[in-house]
């Protein structure tokens, strides 16, 4: 996302990156300009220019670190031994502790998330790259489980798990509990739904359930 | 909301509110003014606060002019004979027709919606009022019909259709398929998966499932 040509340029870069993020979390995003970061990280608009086209290039960056970063977290979270349902809890677990000092920032974010057009949604085209390396993931998890998955469910399986991730993380982010202690109890109780509806989709009497189902998730994602 | 003395200024509180949301509507909620709706409806700031304290007050305004207008058409459309899926769906409908003209404000609003400490968000204390009308047509909804629910979940059910009707009305907001066709897609198929859950949810296997869904909703409400 920015030029590295040197380690002082990786770390003005970086300085530039961090003022920014604590802009977004003590301000907002929307009231904060390329100016106001500059002068946070004590370098010239111009400079901070230089570094980001923008600020939605800032959070850009943000997004690719910590996805970078989480990748090592998240393969630890699944090389550990346990059941479907303890695995998928702490594949979702491991992004929530890597975000825990920046939760002000995603709060900060939550406006442009919902809007699927902005660039910075987490459903946007922008976001994408970032998107499919997380359904990589939910792939994995799935291949190296014991559970078995219908035939028809299973190409669905990694989005609609990325989605419980994806609602796991907004009541995290509002969630005003001491220590989100509230989100992880959803987590660990949605865990095990999950897990429950998925143990019974291939029983033959939720069959028909399971069509309705994915003609309906075909419908959401707009596949005709 | 406002000062209806006399018929003028019924007019008057009028012309701002129409002048307001065609503002949110072709601009957006964020960057509209009090002076910005004052001028574009042809009154003073000070004639514009006279009526309405904030945008906010005016975006309140909407939304109650909006439930009592539809309180008749929701009773029609809970009037028509059918099974509760084709009742559910027309519930619904009747929100969507007459939310019609307006969608670009809704979408304008999509925002402040997310954020559920925002006091024009579907979630927040400030529209409570308006949350607990809608409930209530999907208590009489639930009590009309010939389904047959299981005690434990029917406290619940009103609130879990609620829910469904919002994440309908969030994918109509941001559809961009003709007519909102897509939209139109998932209502019916929707309400068709929901009936078919409802009418599994008494069965005996289910028994442990639905026990862990409540559970989980519980635990989303934050209920310790």
């Amino acid at each position: 996302m920015f030029k590295r040509e040197t380690p002082k340029a990786a770390a003005t870069a970086h300085r530039i990156l961090e003022a920014a993020l604590d802009r977004f979390r003590s301000h907002s995003f929307d009231s904060t300009s390329m100016r106001d970061i500059a002068k946070a990280a004590g370098v010239a608009t111009g400079a901070a220019y230089y570094y980001y086209e923008s600020k939605e290039a800032l959070v850009m960056a943000f997004y690719q670190a910590a996805s970078n970063e989480m990748q090592p977290l998240i393969q630890a979270a699944l090389n550990q031994q346990g059941s479907f349902e303890d695995r998928l809890r702490r594949l979702i677990e491991a992004k929530l502790n890597y975000f825990e000092p920046n939760r002000g920032v995603l709060r900060a974010l939550l406006r442009s998330g919902i809007d699927p057009k902005h660039p910075l949604s987490p459903f946007s085209d922008e976001t994408k790259p970032i998107r499919d390396t997380d359904l990589r993931w939910f792939e994995k998890l799935i291949e190296t489980s014991d559970l078995t998955v219908p035939a028809d469910l299973r190409p669905e399986l990694p989005g609609l798990l990325w989605m419980f991730q994806m609602g796991v993380i907004y009541l995290w982010v509002t969630d005003e509990s001491p220590g989100q202690r509230r989100t992880r109890l959803v987590l660990e109780l949605g865990a095990k739904a999950v897990t429950g509806l998925l143990r019974i989709s291939n029983l033959p009497f939720t069959g028909s359930l399971r069509r309705q189902a994915l003609d309906l998730i075909q419908a959401v994602k707009g596949v005709e």
